[in-house]
């Protein structure tokens, strides 16, 4: 995909030209643009610009047509293909990227001569498809450039139209204008003008071109001329090319407020608005793949006569940590609107419907999880996780006869975990910036301190909290990742014992000590997302789990309770997975838990679910959790729900996106990334196999990164830098901070803003936890796109 | 809007033919499918239909083709035009509702003939306009045929055709076939054939029929004759048929194990699984305006011959109170995708995008409450609601220099009172059955009792709890609903004196006497909806919020306190309202605030946001309360925010959505709603003038309902009725309960019943709450639809 900037320059008003059909005469329109604006603004250069043309039965000769009744305008083919069919089937055929270089450059050059107005024609229909055979409204859609769209006046011309235009729309594109020759029988132009109206687009009735003279060239020559003298001075014209000026003027101008505005009526989440002023927030006019297109006040490389208004900002937190399947995904934008015009929203509670069924049974199927065998729907991470939590401590109250009311039951988890913003889940995690300064907040719990995984200086880590040297052991190191996620060996390894005592005992003293009631284990599995991207030490969290299945008369000394841990039903207490943000793939698996070979009995998703659309929950459970809830009394039911609980148009999307990223998976999308990191691991291995605490590698696991492996080495060895880690689509830079950490570090927001700062008309947005800057790529990001990203955070570090 | 149920008869599977383009020959594709399923099913019958048919030039031949070339078929048109023009342009037309009337019934009678087969046929292109101007593909939506689309084979063709699948999909129609005449030229059926199967959508390609003889007819004739006995021994034509059958049975088929497999995978919100089986879930297989086409096993009129498969059915809860424009919307479909293709979703912190920030400027607009001025976005009510208690209790506790984490900061509420199903939400709330299961419920807070409005045997009356009534009066009545909410003159009254008495001596006691703290006052405006559709008097709650606001020496004996009650500060306590259930229209008008003549300095706003699509929330505050989170310290700021905040699909739906709310309020699509009302208040005033204790008519509040005002005068003297009240689309019956209420009660389980049961073809979806079953319509509804379901409300209980 090409790394474009969107079209639009500050001196240069430029339209691209679509056809509802082919054969509406584009060209004949375009031809119009250009001659009226030679006429009204003499001190503009008009440009035409045809990317693609197909020979002489379709529109070969619109730059011809063009230099024969528009002499003054400045025009140019790209790609002229000589055979008359659409130009996927020519030969010698231009990339997608090539093509969509060459129009903004050309456009680029342009813009820096000064003052001027360009027309862009596209060949065919909006939908013809270009020289590789994507859709020619797909193709251009990077550039997003403004649409003039020259409506059908045919029989059967305003169902082309409109559909024209909607196809269109669903691409994100804004209809400047629709022009429509106007034809006195069918009067197209009437019926379109209402439409649009309603939708505050202006049609623009122009007088039908001539008919072609097939015997004389000089007599169609000479009535096509008198054609236009004539129909420039037609009012329509005017007023067209006054509309197309007013909207480029006011599309840069609410650019440019924009900031402010939002300045004076947004409250952000998670921001000190003491912070915030209108500089430092970011315009987004559009967003397509792993990119935004934001606004930029400054002129890219200092020349004032260059004036791109947009610049493209790689989305380095994948939108808050959801974007998967690339912005503006017009397979995901179809599936939505498919949902939304076959449904519209429909209650789910005593119904059911397609999208809501069918994700549910995918997603069964997909997690591979033989515990999970139901679905719960509903709207966030958050709710996700409340969800959960009321089953876990319901199940657990319930089978240890536990009155909740009156005696408090906590949670088990990690320190450092987060759960989500609602002040329930905000009870799951120990005090933190998050949470302490909300008032109703209580952590209600125990949070075990833990061993995290890290490179430093070249080497994979084990490193191991100080204060819990003495119940462990010093920090380990790995000859690879892959050896770290070595369970089947690291199982029966010293760790593993003082893991289990360490655990053990810990559970001991709560209980019998403390008198303390716990009601679920909940765990992040791998990595600790908000809490600053901690990597667990999966042998850590395996074990964790392991030991509160196998010794359930830790948390009660009643002596009924069923044997420990029968393959699919709880035992101790239920274990609940968060895998919000880790799991769907964006640790590069379908699941996080799968690294740690245990399954939970209840698992949270979302984020990825959608592909990075729509917010939309899961909380899936075991069906022994789901009988518990079972009785003739309906408040013993889960009542919990909101009132777009499974809403179709979100389940639509999901289906979509588990499908294609299932494919993904399956036709081996991510395979030069597993490259990259197989035989990086294999090399390191080698080289460090005889310093190395733990030299086995797993020839199993498959831990891969769509971030290079020399790029992690090579931070790894970075002075600023304590320690990095790279998984799926995460990368975790870990800054040495002398003033201990916290909410911000200035080593960690010096990299974000040289990020920020980027390459004339290119920069990454970044997001910074603490003393961690990550960066997170969409599961469609492309290896040299990233490794250009790479090369960025390289130079900003000197590395 | 007609109410026909979707067309699907389980012996009589029938196909629309769409066109890509006008001339692409679904006459002759037409010709074909009835051939060909003659020849290979004869003991089917086979039907033609052409609903309209306009002339000459276009296909209005159509029926006379067919019958030349398929002799046995028979086919009828219902509405034939001469001129060939677009029908939308010929005179006497049918109304959309009885061409799809007609369509229905045509099929219907169809289908009772035994086995049988049958086309549909469409005029031009997917988007025609039909007879009264609505494009083709809308007006035919509510019966949602599977479709048979025929592609356009020339030059523009994979445009064109593309395009028609798009728009076919956004209106929620399922694609069964492409079919295209193939051209060894353009090759427009190899695209084609890829890109469909991507989708799963087969494409079958056919010889294209001879070039039309213009010199002889008989010749002419004989060619196609010829065309057609060979055609139809394609395998290609075989293979469609036999997909399309292939096709119907397994969407029977599926519809038929819906309920079962949901049953299996699917954990309902608010559901007591014990009382579920695959036979009370409905299967809902699309949905349209106000209602949905659920699953029918039994046939419709007790004629085994008569197999529709589909009925319609009211959704009579607006779908959880969600919907407002109408299920299948094509214009939020187009929105919806519109945003997801120009933005996908972008996060919100750092950056800003137009969806977010001019629905942000239009909510602060429309709500006409001066001290709002700051939009915080969620996920759902119950978010929305969580953060407007963060905002409400740091404002208190800043200000009264309390330390929340040492000291209980409750609420205080309303007694019945419901925000959401999150654990910090629910804590707002007083013990009931929602939430006493709930193991981390702690209720933190006051709830006071409060008299309540309904009317019964003919008068409204405002009831005050038995408890209460030594503090305040007994009931009173009123002459009109409009008296009831004439503020203006009642807040001279004595109820409104003794109001302000008891709430004041009250909070005295409990701060003053049990030394409680209180940090936001929380309301739903008007109705407390989950608690029980209850509706509070208007007076009550507007004397609460000025008791609180004039005495902020109630809630803290600190004498450094701001001067009561600037015009948009806050003052006492931050006053929350929750209309999420109430606003935007739903009780008739933008709020339901201005019902109560206040201003409250935090309002959520959730569900009819978006029109009853998808789910977002925002929480308006003001300006001070936005201001006490401004600090140096990023910790200060509100640390809330989903991973979706704000995401641009949502903010799109909802800025179209209360554009068009804004219109029909504007352009008085409400009016014979407001008439019926204005006109049986005024009556009835004149009735009981003398008996009544409020005599005063107010001119000012214009209140109404969907519901009319007769159906509630008649529930009021229904013997099991305890009370009613309708107030704009929501209508609240409470029955007589002998065995106390609770969550379910017989009297409204019984009404529900009987509506579900329904009549043949048709059945009214309702919710119980306790006792009280409530009608909720969406805004789009008619009166005539409306006074339908009316007519089964009064003939389940024998009015």
């Amino acid at each position: 995909m090409s790394r474009v900037a969107g079209a639009l320059w500050r001196s240069l008003p430029a339209w691209q030209v679509y056809g509802a059909n082919t054969g509406v005469g584009k060209t004949v329109l375009s031809t119009i643009l250009c001659k009226v604006s030679s006429r009204f603004h003499p001190e503009r250069k008009v440009w035409f610009l045809k990317p693609v043309s197909t020979g002489p039965l379709e529109d070969a000769d619109d730059g011809r047509h063009l230099n024969r009744y528009a002499r003054d305008v400045n025009s140019k083919c790209l790609y002229q293909f000589n055979q008359p069919v659409s130009p996927h089937l020519a030969a010698r055929r231009p990339s997608d990227t090539d093509i969509l270089d060459s129009i903004s450059q050309q456009l680029g050059t342009w813009a820096k001569e000064g003052p001027g107005f360009a027309v862009v024609e596209t060949a065919g229909g909006v939908l013809s498809p270009g020289p590789n055979g994507s859709l020619q409204a797909d193709l251009y859609r990077p550039l997003r450039f403004p649409v003039v769209l020259v409506a059908d006046p045919r029989l059967g011309g305003i169902s082309s139209t409109i559909a024209a235009y909607e196809s269109l729309s669903i691409r994100g594109y804004d209809i400047s204008a629709v022009t429509v020759f106007t034809d006195a029988y069918y009067k197209n132009h009437e019926y379109l003008e209402d439409f649009f109206g309603e939708k505050g687009i202006r049609v623009f009735g122009i007088p039908f071109p001539p008919a072609r003279d097939e015997h004389s060239v000089s007599k169609d020559e000479k009535s096509m001329q008198a054609f236009y003298e004539d129909v420039i001075n037609h009012p329509n014209i005017g007023n067209l090319l006054a509309a197309l000026s007013t909207k480029h003027e006011r599309r840069i101008g609410e650019l440019g407020t924009m900031a402010a505005r939002a300045n004076d009526v947004i409250w952000y989440p998670f921001t000190q608005h003491q912070l915030v002023s209108p500089s430092n927030i970011s315009v987004i006019d559009s967003a397509y793949g792993d990119c935004f297109q934001t606004f930029t006040n400054k002129p890219a490389d200092g020349d004032t006569t260059n004036n791109e208004v947009l610049q493209f900002s790689f989305d380095g937190s994948a939108s808050w940590w959801t974007q998967g399947l690339g912005h503006g995904n017009p397979d995901l934008s179809l599936s939505a609107a498919y949902a939304a015009g076959r449904y519209g929203h429909v209650m789910l509670p005593g119904g059911i419907h397609e999208p809501a069924l069918s994700l549910a049974e995918d997603l069964i199927d997909l997690l591979e999880n033989p515990r999970l065998k139901r679905v719960f729907y509903s709207d966030n991470g958050s709710t996700g996780m409340e969800i959960a939590l009321k089953m876990g401590l319901r199940v657990s109250c319930d089978r240890y006869g536990w009155d909740a009311s009156q005696e408090e039951v906590g949670i088990l988890g990690l320190s450092g975990s987060y759960h989500g913003d609602t002040i329930g889940t905000m009870d799951c995690s120990e005090p933190s910036t998050y949470n302490k300064r909300v008032e109703w907040y209580r952590g209600r719990g125990y949070w075990f301190k833990f061993p995290t995984v890290k490179m430093c200086k070249g080497q994979w880590v084990v490193e191991v909290p100080e204060e819990l040297q003495e119940h462990l052991f010093d920090n380990k190191t790995f000859s690879s990742l892959g050896s770290v996620f070595n369970l089947e060996h690291r199982k029966e390894s010293d760790a593993a014992y003082l893991y289990r005592d360490y655990i053990k005992s810990t559970l001991q003293e709560l209980v019998q000590r403390d008198s303390r009631k716990f009601g679920a284990l909940i765990i992040e599995p791998l990595i600790l997302g908000a809490g600053g991207m901690i990597f667990a030490d999966p042998l850590f969290q395996h074990t964790l789990v392991q030991v509160v299945r196998e010794n359930p008369q830790l948390f009660s000394s009643r002596d009924d309770l069923p044997p420990p841990s029968p393959a699919t039903s709880w035992s101790g207490l239920p274990v609940i997975f968060d895998e919000v943000f880790t799991g769907l793939y964006r640790l590069g698996r379908r699941t996080s838990a799968s690294f740690l070979d245990v399954h939970p009995d209840i698992s949270v998703h979302a984020k990825l679910l959608t592909g990075g659309l729509l917010p939309l929950s899961t909380t899936l459970a075991s069906e022994d959790i789901f009988n518990t809830f079972l009785s003739p009394q309906k408040t013993d039911a889960l009542l919990h729900g909101h009132s777009y609980t499974a809403h179709a148009v979100g389940c639509q999307v999901a289906l979509t996106s588990l499908k294609k990223m299932l494919h993904m998976e399956k036709s081996g999308y991510w395979n030069s990334f597993v490259d990259d990191w197989t035989s990086a691991n294999a090399l390191l291995k080698k080289a460090t196999a005889t310093t190395t605490s733990d030299p086995v590698e797993s020839e199993n696991p498959v831990v891969w990164s769509s971030w290079s492996h020399g790029l992690v080495r090579d931070l790894s060895y970075a002075e600023s830098v304590e320690g990095v880690f790279a998984l799926g689509s995460v990368l975790s830079i870990s800054f040495r901070d002398e003033s201990g950490g916290g909410y911000t570090s200035a080593a960690a927001s010096g990299l974000q803003s040289k990020l920020a700062q980027g390459s004339p008309g290119f920069n990454v947005h970044s997001r910074v936890l603490g003393n961690v800057l990550y960066l997170m790529a969409s599961m469609t990001s492309k290896p040299d796109e990233l490794r250009r990203i790479e090369q960025m955070v390289r130079s900003a570090l000197l590395l």
